[in-house]
């Protein structure tokens, strides 16, 4: 089987896995102490063009959501988030399992707009009731997004002006911000991001780490006590160093960067031998996830060769379906894929 | 002022005010054992033609969606409701702040469709990542609605048909439910309600009670210790006899429907007047509520005659306003506004 | 059947009823807007001899606990409380329920010592795990306590020195707050407590009200956007102006404390009459209720005439029990029951 | 350094390590449903010689604690534990901010005794007013326990009957099962574990692997949806072959039962000598923890060499502290500590 379901099906990039090897037996401090950790938190901060930058490391991308976003709201208000959210559909209520709403906005290509973002706050003001609603506390957005398209920093610029202006914290959801980061539409740096951001998290999970997110807080705004409540919340290591040694390899020698750009670069192959064959695509995505329609016999055909993700159902006789490269994906793979398309 | 903002502007309706003080200094024991509850409850039982009927007594609204829907959720399951349903919007939170998603369904004037109802059900059925979203686990409707619509008898049966097949309870927000029972549009009884909704609460805060709402589960269904989860959500009044003594009085004679009754007369006489008057309505609303759109101009010279309730900017020049009767509107009050208007 | 179970088996004070019957049918703002809640809250910071004081009103004491410390709370914290405290016990979870653990000390005749606050402090300060404990984030203390004893003066400073040492919130639990200022035994004054205590609340359910606690925030200390807090929790009354005009009254001509004294008088002289009677105390209460030990026999014989409350088990042939005096007892009950035992 | 602080110090063992270096680049399902979690799930279920034991995995303890007693609790239970229990002390509440309380049992050695155990549940029952309490819901120990004693099979035999006479699951905290396993004191086998506890635990953090425990559901008791629960809580990996992997190579050839043994036989080893130098322990621990006193010249010389942990302050003088060995501990770490001591 051809595996194209999503990015998190092989194990970690061969350097991460060898790092976990080389330092196994050291005895290191628990609970994120350890040195590799720190040094991992460090070359972030260098990456990031800030270096007093905080850096916590936690295990997957809902639980980071689940962490990061309950901890900045206070307890009446909720997150903002565009309604194609990961949060708002995909993690199975672990944002209103900390007691929050998610505020949805329509989304414009998976994105929160500035504009609207403006207009639902400036509504939320002029509601006389707004006093028995519950009050936007940050604004979520994903990069790249749920459908696979990005923020220009003409938008991220605006959408922080907007949430700055109303003091509300922008969150950045990076599981893959990777893929959207070396995407030849882009134009942001991850200093950029860090720039505009008040907190965001680099994905480690579908970048080529066997677990991890790195969450990084860019203006001196990590909650009080905050190992605290991530170890309250379930979501802190004993073996931090299990984190703290792959993000110290993928931020050796930009390796997280360099296996980043091997999945776009397989992805826009892809996307143009698929436009080639006429393929109609549900989303143009410049990064690593590609949506396109097959009609439904295609689908029982393709199932037996190739392993994607179900997206939606268009009509009686077609369905969207999602392609995704990664790091660990092949030349051979996409033009086995290419072939039986 | 003429007192039109809401349904709660004046205290009891004089016959329960009088149950209180005739039963004032009678030692009766706590916690909603006293006999007064006891009696009201058997009497809810009668009105309902439902002898097996579970009554329990909350003290308002928001507080009784809180503790019956979080209660009969499974953790990872959510309320399904209307999108412009109370619990949505205008209750600050109070059904995630228990750990619950509610899952919209766009409303039609205010109400869920036993057709969108089903097509969402099959949607969540045939979504192949349905194990990482929220389950449907409650269907909650409002009689009236927010708007002050109604569901005809035909409706709620087809509405309780798809919530039984997918084994789905039905949940009533009768805050208003006087006040809907005695519209001329409707065809429900009360006995038809116990009859669809597996629960559902007679609303007492807006029709004649200083506080409360009766809780009825027709179907065997009280969750497991009701009375110590209500005790534990804050919701338990040591003086449940407060609640007891009032729906006693509000079930005898029928005075519930009579004083519902009251405020629809009322309320149909002043949407008469409007439409003489030529007001574009909102919706068209057959209970005690009437939303209509008014100039800015008129607005700033209302407010100053008139206790009304903002609704929405329509557009710069013009502003939805809600006017509402209850039990204790007087014909004077409503002819003088119909005569400002 | 003679009513010493408890302090809340009777309605209102008379005096406190007919002011709801007297301002019946004025038309009032909801949601605590309405002049009786703000005249009540005026008398209550007059009392308190704290113009700023900030008071708010709830239905019951274990809301109120639960709004109150989940609130002052930072989401890592727990609240200290004596191991009797009602919090810990009697409250169904309502604290746990908000998230939040009851860090409990040994009770001294069921008050916190600030000798033991001071050695718990210490310790935690000191343990080298502490970043994997629950932090200690609000002092919880009742007056009078669960058994009926009383802070002096002196110790309540004490232990509020301790607390502001720490930063920690003292919040008192005044369910009884009448009963255990008009103690002969006592030496603190309402002033006093509001300059002691960061929050306490003066409890009407037991003293005078069909329900209603008013908290006191003493200093410019109330959470952020409280109201809609006390929302989403559920605990926000439409008729605000029930609670409003009932505090109006219990604060006009003192009324609050003159029917406090009331119920002390006649449990000094229930006391007395036990003492001469011989019956063994649970514990020296200067307040009204009053714990004595009885036989197994006495017991049943007891339960035919009067309604006390069980305590607890003594020994296979004797069992310990509660007799409560209110606002409501009358001095013929009192003989009545002393003529009984 | 001599690293004698924790069991969670180093990496995994070289063979759990190998596993994932070899399956590193296969293709495979995320979220669980990948061969080796399957895998690993069947060897567990040989090994406590029940195949039709449901097996899970989650990656720390705190998070299996967190998630399994939350999903086993009705919403007004709590948990049974010893006052020394972990989830009572040393993990940052994270019971109760899943909206549960600790209830809390003198530990007698550390351990819930079945007669202690019986009397609360017969107290429980017998007062009055335990429809305001918190029920018992679920009985938590652990195994080792906290201060490394062990249940014999008569104390878990007879722990388990009084829970199940009462409808209480028992569940075991296992996160140093495998030391506990292998204490010469130990007359358990897994089957037994598995025979008596309704869920437990197999720790693999501290006993070999970089992350995970392997919870045992074993009697068809799995709650209902039991992945999106865990989802919701944030406990579940993307790439679940992470920890199904490790527990395979760890149930391959008793590799989990061999490592453990090293370490206790370390652990013995050091036991002896330092019986031999006349060190007070604090307990008799048959398992992988030894708790001895020492001065506070001790304490600063030895920390200079040494990392232990410190256990509390004893007196004035003297400092309890904690050494612990592991599956990587070696002999020459151990002679190296002794000769210091």
């Amino acid at each position: 089987m051809l595996p194209f379901a999503n990015d998190y099906s092989r194990g970690a990039h061969p350097k991460v896995l060898q790092a976990l090897v080389n330092t196994n037996l050291e005895a290191q401090p628990g609970y994120g102490q350890d040195a590799y950790t720190k040094r991992a938190a460090q070359k972030i901060q260098t990456a990031c063009q800030l270096p007093d930058a905080s850096v916590f490391f936690i295990s997957g991308g809902t639980q980071t959501n689940q962490v990061v976003i309950s901890n900045l709201l206070d307890d009446d208000e909720g997150v903002v988030a565009a309604d194609s959210g990961h949060i708002n559909f995909h993690e199975a209520g672990s944002i209103e399992y900390t007691g929050h709403k998610v505020l949805t906005l329509p989304g414009v290509d998976g994105k929160v707009t500035a504009e609207n973002l403006q207009t639902y706050l400036n509504d939320w003001q002029a509601d006389e009731n707004h006093g028995q609603m519950v009050a936007p506390g940050v604004v979520y957005i994903s990069f790249a997004t749920e459908v696979g398209t990005l923020y220009s920093k003409q938008e991220l610029a605006d959408l922080a002006s907007v949430c700055h202006q109303h003091h509300l914290p922008l969150f950045m959801d990076g599981a893959r911000l990777g893929y959207g980061l070396m995407s030849p539409a882009n134009d942001l740096t991850l200093a950029d991001i860090a720039k505009y951001c008040d907190v965001f998290y680099i994905g480690g999970t579908k970048v080529g780490a066997l677990a991890g997110e790195a969450v990084v807080f860019t203006k001196h705004n990590v909650p009080k006590r905050f190992t605290t409540k991530i170890k309250r919340q379930g979501a802190m290591l004993a073996k931090g160093r299990l984190l703290g040694v792959q993000f110290d390899a993928l931020f050796t020698d930009r390796l997280y960067f360099k296996i980043s750009q091997h999945a776009i670069d397989l992805a826009m192959k892809l996307k143009r031998a698929l436009k080639d064959k006429g393929y109609q695509f549900l989303v143009d995505s410049p990064t690593n996830q590609q949506f396109i329609v097959v009609t439904n016999d295609q689908l029982a055909s393709l199932k037996q060769h190739v392993d994607f993700s179900f997206w939606e159902n268009v009509d009686a006789t077609h369905t969207a379906i999602r392609l995704v490269t990664s790091w660990s994906t092949t030349e051979a793979e996409v033009d086995a894929l290419v072939a039986l398309l």
